[in-house]
């Protein structure tokens, strides 16, 4: 499974007031947590400062390279600011978080994930409304995919994520999202899939059980990575409960040895 | 979810020991905690006692009778133990644990599943070998299931068990029984899955979240019943937040009482 650590996101009130006070401890002491807590890769989203975005992802690239050396997921919609990030990425190879349909952005992004062999997240998202059902998402799916991997990136290099709706509103978008990460799967072996999961529980209580269940029923669908926060004991425990019971953990040896460590909750 | 709640059964010590003293008030006190924590059937377990199942077995039914109207699912391989504490039963469907494709068990369970109209767990096994991969549990399933209702049985009475096997020395297992339910509910629409979750994680550590987790995914891949403690609330809110996202619990409102009445631990 493979592990994008979301927590240096401007949407969250902590890492923002440290973008405005420019304090790289604070940036710092997350990325430190999240690589040491299992993160493959450490996401970095700056947004949210209009006109700002390429010299607050540029700073935060800086920030986390002093500490880490996991690779990162440069987060943002804005080619601009990618490309002002990127040339300043030391591990290879970077990811991209995210591409969409949007012509714009499609094209845009595309060409730095060529540039830089990027892997990319890929938002199964036209121009038009998002989709809601299984099969809507397939097809976004598969106009992307065909398209990226016509533009020479490979399948293993992409990550399609379904985009799951909040269930409180829409309660078909858990069925749905689980029953296009298997067609995905199925339809184009070697892509992967992914998915972020705070929207899942958007106005429920007790929204990490939510989460975290949500996680295990996408990965038993055969989802094999995920943005998650993994400073999460619980949510980081289900996802290696879940890699044994799934078999991908021969002898469940991963889980064992979790267990030793002290890193599983039961 | 059909809560099949599992405590009254004597291969536990406690309940041994209130077997062996007929203490008909700590059965009782299992019955009672049981129902109230959401059990729609209480399994009932006298076994380990040679030649005294029949009478151990209609004790059980009488006690726990005083204090609930749950039905009962009578828990024995026994025909001869079910065929005595059968008459004494109440509360209507009566539920059989469980038949299989051994020739005499087959004969004579199914006789009183008929004369009782008693729903039944049809474990995935012959005569042979315990069936491992998915293609041999839906293969057994498949001929329990033609047997059964070709004898009458309503295919709704029919909950087929796939076997589950220990992670820890059968890694395989769990993907096998997973697929083995998902071809289950396929193929015959209106039938029931079911399983038991103590031999999945057996030789592990941290086995209650190896139960849950599995338990979320065998329930992502169809399955509509389980074998289970409902008194353990991580479990029992596992299963609701399952049902939440899987689209079982229309707008989570299910999910959101469990929270309001305190039922979910998150």
């Amino acid at each position: 499974m493979l592990i994008v650590a979301e927590r240096i996101n401007a949407s969250r009130k902590a890492v923002r007031a440290a973008l405005e006070a420019q304090d790289a401890a604070a940036i710092q002491q997350e990325a430190r947590a999240q690589a040491a807590a299992g993160a493959h890769y450490i996401d970095v989203n700056g947004g949210t400062f209009p006109g700002r975005e390429p010299e607050l992802l540029s700073w935060l690239v800086d920030v986390v390279q002093e500490v880490t050396d996991r690779p990162l997921c440069l987060d943002s919609p804005d080619a601009q600011a990618l490309a002002a990030a990127l040339p300043r990425v030391k591990a290879r190879p970077v990811m991209l978080n995210s591409i969409n349909l949007e012509r714009e952005r499609f094209d845009r992004i595309l060409a730095l994930a060529v540039e830089y062999r990027a892997k990319v997240i890929a938002l199964c998202q036209g121009e038009g409304v998002p989709a809601s059902s299984a099969a809507q998402k397939v097809e976004l799916a598969s106009e992307l995919v065909e398209r990226l991997t016509r533009a020479g990136l490979p399948l293993d290099d992409l990550y399609v994520d379904p985009l799951v709706f909040p269930l409180g509103t829409d309660p078909e978008s858990g069925v749905a999202t689980l029953e296009a990460i298997e067609r995905i799967m199925r339809g184009f072996p070697g892509v992967h899939t992914i998915c972020g999961l705070t929207n899942v529980s958007h106005g429920l209580p007790a929204r990490k059980l939510v989460n975290r269940t949500f996680l295990v029923a996408a990965m038993g669908r055969g989802m094999d990575a995920a943005i998650v926060d993994p400073t999460d004991a619980q949510l980081m425990s289900a996802i290696q409960a879940a890699e044994a019971v799934l078999g991908r953990d021969e002898y469940c040896m991963g889980f064992i040895e979790a267990f030793r460590d002290g890193r599983i909750v039961a």
